[in-house]
Parts: structure tokens; sequence; C-alpha cells
């Protein structure tokens, strides 16, 4: 059976991930992993009349250019799943009319990619899918007047802000049954992983995310080790989504309460997406974020063995505008993937 | 394996719904459903200060009492799976949190209780979880608000319109292997699905969601026929979520443009929620419409094997307030799953 523990799976037949890639912003362009992303745009409109458009478009885009790696076409797919910020995730619904392959419409905010990498890769290995891309996007622009102000007013942000990554990453699974060439990704399996559950602490300040969703990772990791009989050392890195510099240090406090320190072994993607002289503050954010930096930056590792597993695990605040305007708190969510070189860690 | 055809599944371990839950308000409770529904509120505000707070309490209780009938609690439970019509699916989200149990969200719009039926039911097939709750809501005050207008300005609705359901409805999905003892249902059972796409007929009235629904009923549908070798006459019935008359009637012209006659063998819970007296138009819609009948109607006939085999498919239309003013067209998106008595139809 594929259980184990309370929350934890394992897959057996351990899906391949053949393929990714990533588009983001020219701001995400210009930081620290600039030269891994597959296409910076200069222009986060790409010419399109509204930024809710070139969001839909980045989405779209990552899931071509993921196929077009290996020559693959949509038409190819068993099935695209995937979501983003806005509301009924237009982005995504909007790029599955385009790329017309069978869709699976998922909300888990900033966690979307783990959630639908960690959905594919369950009905992959149990046989129902052949070929998944799971994607993922956000724009700051889009983001920012949904979520709080229209860009024109100029509203100053505070230190715990983090800011929205522009841009969209997708991850192709595919049944290990069925490897029959050369992808651009040879070695990379998906293991296993746990599933998370909505936490909630009550913070009920927007602008400090990394603190609402520190408690989720945390406890989605710690189920993690005990449901897997693990601990820190079994994997050579831990990545969260978008916890930022202020929700990282809560993270190592809150695990090291249930007898973990994971501080040694940590990086987080909304720490690793901006230079600090790029006035983000706490970090980068938003389903991109996450989404493209495992794409372009943490599969190719694993493909060299420079990492041979990691536990990867993006973190969502499932609030909305309404809900904070209404006087409620951030609940946040966290599903956590292995992933693995086939040749694994010994 | 369990692929068949192009874009279906099948369950060779046919996993059992063995439970469900429906919770709804005032003006449902009186349509010719009243007496199938388990909980009929006439306050749809519940007593909580805002109706979105409602719809996430009718939500959770729709789990609740689908748990409770067989003296189970969530924190039986592998998963629970589903979403609503909110931005930021803040009813499952907040309902989740409440809960307690591991939670996948999902975006479908009014196709979300075929979404999570569709998914949860792989996952338990496949071994990866034992019981998985599938749960959708929808409010008819809180979707108003967020969908179109201030239901204080009164606006007049137009004659293809459908009403938002105010309800939220359960479904319980257990592993076939750990059936163990009695519960409410003892002879349902899902044996297979297809997943859909995304299609877009260039629907542009929101006002009109049926029309721009039933492209994607009859594609679904006809893709089903297709990878099973089947036909109409193969199911005892052929329900769709929330077409209402005018979309039923499309869905038959497109099915027939496919060679299908459905007509004979077609419900629409949307019809069948609602008398022509009750001034709704063309009928309900919403997450909770799908979800309701199913889980109260629909699910104790097959028990009772008045039905021995349906095709079940819940239809969402994939726009935003934001794409519809920005002059997108409405796309839209049904799941169909299989659901039969466990003597089948022989």
């Amino acid at each position: 059976m594929g259980r184990i523990g309370k929350h934890s799976f394992i897959l057996k037949r351990r899906p391949h991930i053949i393929s990714s890639a990533s588009f983001v912003g020219d701001k995400e362009g210009k930081g620290p992993l600039g030269s891994y992303f597959d296409t910076i745009c200069k222009d986060d409109t790409l010419g399109l009349p509204s930024w809710e458009q070139a969001e839909s478009r980045m989405f779209e885009s990552s899931v071509r250019l993921a196929l077009a790696k290996f020559d693959a076409q949509s038409s190819d797919l068993s099935c695209m799943m995937g979501g983003d910020l806005l509301n009924q995730i237009i982005s995504a619904g909007f790029a599955a009319r385009e790329i017309r392959a069978p869709f699976i419409g998922l909300y888990g905010a900033c966690s979307t990619i783990s959630e639908g990498i960690m959905i594919g890769s369950m009905l992959v290995d149990g046989g129902y899918m052949d070929m998944v891309a799971s994607a993922a996007s956000s724009h700051f622009s889009s983001a920012e007047r949904q979520y709080r102000y229209p860009l024109e007013m100029g509203v100053q942000s505070t230190p715990t802000c983090q800011r929205t990554v522009t841009g969209a990453g997708c991850v192709i699974i595919k049944d290990s049954a069925n490897i029959d060439r050369d992808y651009p990704f040879n070695n990379i399996v998906i293991t296993g992983g746990t599933v998370g559950s909505v936490e909630d602490y009550g913070i009920t300040d927007a602008n400090n995310m990394g603190a609402a969703m520190a408690p989720a990772a945390a406890e989605t990791i710690c189920t993690h080790f005990r449901d897997f009989g693990t601990s820190p050392k079994d994997y050579d890195r831990i990545f969260t989504g978008d916890l930022g510099k202020f929700g990282s240090d809560m993270l190592y406090e809150l695990c090291r309460s249930q007898g973990y320190d994971i501080s040694s072994r940590h990086d987080d993607c909304g720490k690793l997406m901006f230079d600090d002289d790029q006035n983000v503050h706490c970090g980068g954010s938003g389903c991109g974020c996450a989404a493209t930096v495992l794409s372009s930056y943490i599969l190719p590792m694993i493909e060299r063995r420079e990492l041979k597993r990691i536990l990867f695990l993006a973190t969502g605040a499932m609030l909305s505008p309404v809900s904070s305007l209404q006087g409620e708190s951030i609940p946040s969510i966290a599903h956590a993937i292995v992933i693995e070189h086939t040749e694994g860690i010994g």
C-alpha cells in the first residue's frame, strides 16, 4: 500500500520528473537566480491588455516550454493540474483553455506547486495517468491590486512584507514504466510526501505572511519525519516556498520545540529569489516563487546529483481580502514531497 | 493499469461511498427535494456575523454530519478535499482549519464535487489514502455579492439566470479492502470516470451559465462514451450539475451532433432543486447544488438499487468578475464519475 504513518504516502513506482520550465519577470531576472530561469520578460504585461492576461500567458508558456524541451505537445499530457492566486484561479483556467489538456484546478495559495506535484505523482504512480504537468503562477501587479492596493497608490510596504514573485513554473511528471528515451531530466524521481493540514496560530497581519505560514510548514515537516522515521540529516536540503527571513527563523524555533533542528539544512525559495539590495524586505512570495525556483534552480541540482534527496514544501496562506476585513486570522497549509536522484542518497 | 481511453480512468478496487450529508438553506428546503436533505436552516446566516462565515460553517457541518452518521470523527479521515465559489476558497479553507484533517484545496467552480470525488476515489483506489471526505459548498448571498451585485440593490435577474444554491454536501469515500462493518451506505461503489478539459464556445453573458457550461458537459460525456465503449443506454441516469433548463436543451443538441441521444436518460441537479413556482428562472446553480442533490437524493437511490449505474458530472464555469469585465468569454469544465450499485447493472 502507498500509505505510511498518519498523513504520508510512498510512491513505490517512483514517478520521474522529466522536464520543467520557468518564466519570470524583470526584477526576478535581476536577482541571484536570474541565470537559471528559462525566460525573463522585460515588460510584465507581455504586451497584453492586462496583468491578469499576462499572468495566464506566463502560466501557459511555462507548460508549453517544459513540453517543448523534449519535443512533446499538450496533447501528450494525461492531465494538467495547477492554480494561482487570482480569484477563481483565472490564470490557470484560461491557460487550460489554450492548452486543451484535461485540467484539474487546485487552490492552495502559495502551496499550489507542492499540491499539484503531490497529487500528480500519486495519480501517475497509481497508473491512472501517464504524463502530468503541474504548474503554478503569480504576478506582482495582479496580486497587489487584488490583495492590497492599486499599484498607482504607491503604498509603502512594511518591514515584514514579502514581494509577490512575477513568474510561472511547470514540472512534468511521467510514469517510470514508460521512460523510453532521453529527457531533459533523466535522474529525478518523486518517492513520497506528506499531506498538510490547515494550521492557524492567530496571526492577523496580512503583511506578515511568513509568520502566518511557518506553523503549517513546521507541522508538516515534523509529521513527515515521524511518519517516515527520518530526521533532518536524511535530506540534503529542506526547501520551503516563501516563508522569507522572519518566517524561516520562526520555522526553526517551531521545529526545535518538536525536537528537530533543521536550521543548517534549510533554504527558503523566497529568500533565494532576491538580493538584499533589491528592496524586497523579507523576500519573495506567491505561487510562482516556489514553482520557478524548483523548476529552474533546485531540479537541475538534483539531476546533477549535487543534491541527492530533498524535502520540498511550498507554503500557502489561505486568506482572502474579505476574510481579513471580517476580522479572521490567517490559516495556512504546506504539503511536502520527497524528490530524489535515481541513485538515492547512499 | 487504471487508464482507459484518452482521458479516462478505471478503479479496479472499486472504492465505496459509505456516507454522505447535506446542509441547505430555507428556499432549497422548500423545493421538491426538501424532505431528502439532512439539515435545513431557516436563517441563512446561521446566526453568524457574515454569510461567508455561515457558508464555511455549512461546509464544516456537512463533513461532520457525514462522519457522525457512522460514529466517525474528523481524525479518522486520511484527507478532506473540496472547495467552493468564494475567492481563495475561504469556505473550504476555514472549514479545514476547524476539521483539522489533511486538506487538499480544489477549485473547479461548480464542478468541484465531481473533481473532489474523482481525485479522492483515485487516491483511495491506489492505496494512498484509506478514507477521504469530498465536499463542496455555495451560498446565494455570498455568491451574489461577489459575482453580481449587493443583494440590497434588488437587481432583477434575467430569464436565463439560475439561482446559486445555499448548501453544502459531503461524500465519504473508503477503501473497499477496509469495509469492516455497517455503514450508512453499504452498496455504492465508484468504478471510473473521465477528466474534463476546459471548453469555451465564446459565451460572454454571465447570466447564461447553462449555455457556457453545456459544451464542457457534452465534451466530457461523449469522450467518456468513446473511452469506455459505452453509450447512454449503459447508464440508468446521467446527472449533470447545474446546466438548468436552457443548458440541458443545449447539451442534448451537442451530444446528438456527436451521435449520442441522452435526452431520455438525463437529469440536471439544477432543475431538480427548485419548483417552477419558486421564481428561480432556469434552476439552481453553485457548487452546493450538485453536491447536495448527489448526497441526499441520488446516492440513496443507488443504495436502494433504484439506480444501478449512473454517470455523474458537475459542471463549472471558470470565470471571475475581473475576467468578465476584461471582456473574456466564459470557459467551463466538467468531470465525470461512474457510480454503481455493488451488484452492478446486470
